[in-house]
């Protein structure tokens, strides 16, 4: 249940109300907002005076829901907005881990080029081996950094546990809240004590459900900047790894109102298939899109088989621009 | 293994090192094609001067792989030809069942509005209860017939199972295999022995790889005009009803010749997300589409819930087209 | 809806009661059944006096349930009693398919020196490839029937699809329904036809629903003497062949009077597990445990991997009996 | 790759060695143990004099694998001990979460009238919603360390993320890491520096080598004392909650020496198949076995349905040791 409250009922009487019923509290200009269980449907009728709105929900979707919120909500990532009344449809890219700074300047190099400004690359990397290349941390957060400095890009980079969220939260433009870490409370508490822009990862083994209600960790602990990231669940079919769930994006249109980014590289894990999977993510006509690409592939520390070459991002890049613009929207 | 032999072998040599090999024989107007397990390497060396080509292959997708025959096989679909060097995708449309001869010629009488050619309609309704409707059976395909003569449209609809195999084919131009038949070799051997186009519907259950070796079966058995459709598999999602691979499609793009129809209606299971996932379909560049559009869905007597409206549909046909154009495409 | 009817309402009464009720209709001794769709709750009140008792469901999972019948239907499967009252588990066993008469004489040797009654042995094969070996057809049910004749066993065999049921009911003693062939109208009208026991197995991508309501295939159309077997379900796990689901042998047990037989050896698809799984199973108190064993697994030309020698199955068997015991069952 | 290094190398070689090929080191009683990529095959020949034994691996299981160990490692938990040459599985209970000291001493005295020795009970549970019970947090694992120090049982009890596993190694004997955890780097390497026991659950969407990879993060940091818990998985069936995967336990057993632990409540989900899965866990031959049970699980604050009553659970427990006898093994 969300409850508006009247500002005038003042933060000592609110906060009162919000302990009373297990709820969480945020204060907004106008007015309190006041987020319990959805099994809870009514406030005691002593409140009544305090109440401007009531707003009762079939499940625990409910900040995020688009019967609470009938717009797609619109959040600033860096420099450009999604969501809202914009058609924009962000192109994030760059290689799945940051490996060097010559590599990373590469990269950056190709987005100035191309007129985009997000650039991915990932620092703490959530590998399932210990034996594998774990990243950069730390310094892979500096280099980054300098990045922004020095090309004026917006950077979104992965948290893997909640050991370094608060670097990530310091050194990120959008906080990327992995697969494997969709559930991590110690991060998703985290981020809704910042404002910065979160983005949650769907994991592969999990619901739709399960997905918006850790937006809703986020959400209902006071920032409101959260988007979703579908890049494929796990089914039985091995020839890709992973199987890119587009109805489920369907789905979380029509009844949430969180931005969608769609991540074609992880979903297909082979380069030969993302430039036809990009094209149909952008005909979704979704918020985001995010693809790998690195300088060279065939030396990646990491998902080499489905990074793909500057050429082949550019050629792609060329041929989306149609297709986005056929569904009404824009990339930037 | 596929060895392509000289015509002057003769069809009788020909047979006897078919069986010698326990392999399929392939007449075809200038070679006989021998097709055996791709775990044979080699053919004895008596019969080199027969030889004209060979092919082995890590796998039994043989005849329908791109390394056999790189591009995609041409086929005739009632008026419409799709794959070849044509860059057609073809609209498939109609009830999901065939109820009565007045709803049926109100869907043929969209179709012809829309100038579209292909009719789909279920007489044998595969149904997982014995106690729904299991369709109009052999009535169905006469009054599907009836529309073919009326209208010019051509007729695919569904076979269940191999008692009726020989009226589908008979009375259809396409011959539709279910998922639940996908591997019903009652089904698939018959339909060897047609040249009526056969479109193969991927299993819920099945792998990319079985659902090619179901096309093997059609394809060794010597009729050539094989299509798949993907319609989504079943994962742990449960909000919508199947979940629609599409990286599995862009696998069979890479991999195979055989054409793509993808059918978001039984993916998706909900009429709302299937405009945003035939546009999806439709930048994936595949050459079919399959879509159920009911004159009313709400008395629809199956798949109630995912059947568009005639309004629904001819607003999805509009928005297509754009999408379509834009990865060098034409609907027809 | 099930009603039962009044003997003295007579066939003809009963009948058209059905017609109108577009029910199944099943005539006993003592009364007639009549089964309609699930969604159908009351019948007209004109015929309450023909109705002896009326049962409602909350899906068409009606014959086959617990609600109906509260107890396991007791089945004669060859010369052994399963369900009901007895606490019998039969041990099912044999080669994957049958290859030659020499062959499935040892197997038939191995099951009589075991006191075994059961003996399993695939004709028809259901392979994904067309390029492998197909099973030896009707020549391999003769061979069977001559293992019965002169070793007094009894045999299930599967069959594959609608063109050979005939055939299958004829020579086998139990109609086994394999996994890919689950949804076969064909094959399940033809066993509602017959008296014959029949084993459904499940499909690898079904549901426990969808399995049961396949089973009402065979119920509605008259024929009580329904098995269904758990055979392992396809996950995203790669590792073993499929996912034995006894979470869902559980449910099965809970609200099904359906016999429950498993098959460790498919779910598994690699010997050196199906003892251990084996033990598990008849730790579920099913009525039925069916395994694969071979004279010479490593030639044999199908499932070679999984299948057990003759020693590995015999010290199974010497392992599984105290499993039995403990829980109250007795191997037969 | 593993190699051990002689003693006699010296800490300060060895840790260049080490560190020179990217490797972990342990040191043990009696040498050095080097553990490096799987996919490295050799080590430089000059450091030959140093090296007692080489061990390679097709993939990145190496500590955890039975090529490297070929008994099931022992550990010790808490007052007895599982794996090695016992034939001991262990029966851990308790509530689902720790709700209050009354309901947690009734769970307590449960335990000491069974005699048995292993308390569980959840503080910070991973909900999927955070507008259900979280858990009571350190005031939980206060209270479980009360119930050690007043009835001797031992403990073991969840981390949910990195930012409590302190708390949670301080306070339990054996420290479990959720199924949603399983990934958590911040959780895993901490515990890689504690010689506690840790039970690591699959996660539902985990891969059986993904979830002996964790446990190598934990032993390749000098922890040997990882158990792995399998809890179920998530496929399309949703009858049950989960589908435990048996199959899966018997490829862990075949290829991996870390003690496997059962947990049947969350699989099913429901109480009704508990027992009759307990059971058949029993009879796969386990370490242990973990089992929700709760004073009055119409009251629970989690997990309500598949928690038994105290009375479900005793009759369980006496129907589970003959079981257990019939395959070698104890229930401590």
């Amino acid at each position: 249940m969300i409850i508006h409250l009247k500002k005038e009922t003042g933060l000592e009487k609110a906060n009162q109300i919000a302990t009373e019923n297990q709820a969480f509290l945020i204060e907004e200009e106008n007015k309190f907002v006041l987020i319990s269980s959805s099994s809870q449907k009514t406030l005691d009728s002593k409140y009544n005076d305090f109440v401007l709105e009531k707003f009762v929900f079939p499940n625990d979707m409910q900040l995020s829901s688009k019967e609470y919120m009938s717009k797609t909500r619109e959040i600033q990532w860096g420099n450009v907005k999604i969501g809202g009344d914009t058609n924009n449809t962000v192109m994030i890219a760059g290689p799945c881990s940051i490996e060097s700074e010559e590599q990373i300047q590469e990269s950056s190099a190709l987005l100035k080029e191309l007129n985009l400004t997000m650039l991915r690359a990932g620092c703490f990397k959530p590998r399932t081996s210990p034996y594998s290349f774990q990243g950069l941390g730390l310094d892979g957060l500096k280099l980054l950094a300098k990045m922004r400095k020095e090309h004026g890009l917006a950077i979104i980079t992965e948290v893997r546990d909640a050991t370094h969220i608060q670097e990530v939260i310091e050194y990120s433009d959008i906080i990327q809240i992995g697969a494997k870490a969709m559930y991590d409370q110690g991060i998703l508490r985290a981020c809704a004590k910042t404002q910065k822009p979160v983005m949650i990862k769907r994991g592969f083994g999990s619901t739709l459900q399960e997905t918006v209600q850790c937006a809703e960790f986020v959400l209902s602990g006071g920032n409101p900047n959260v988007a979703i990231c579908e890049r494929g669940i796990r089914t039985y079919e091995t020839k890709t790894r992973f199987t890119l769930d587009l109805c489920g994006v369907a789905y979380l249109k029509e009844y949430t109102n969180l931005p969608i980014i769609l991540d074609p590289s992880h979903a297909m894990g082979h380069a030969y298939g993302i430039a036809d999977l990009t094209r149909a993510c952008t005909a979704m006509g979704v918020d985001g899109l995010i693809i790998e690409v690195h300088p060279d592939p065939t030396v990646a520390k990491s998902d080499a088989s489905q990074q793909l070459t500057h050429q082949q991002f550019k050629d792609l890049l060329t041929s989306v621009h149609p297709v986005a613009k056929a569904v009404g929207r824009v990339i930037v």
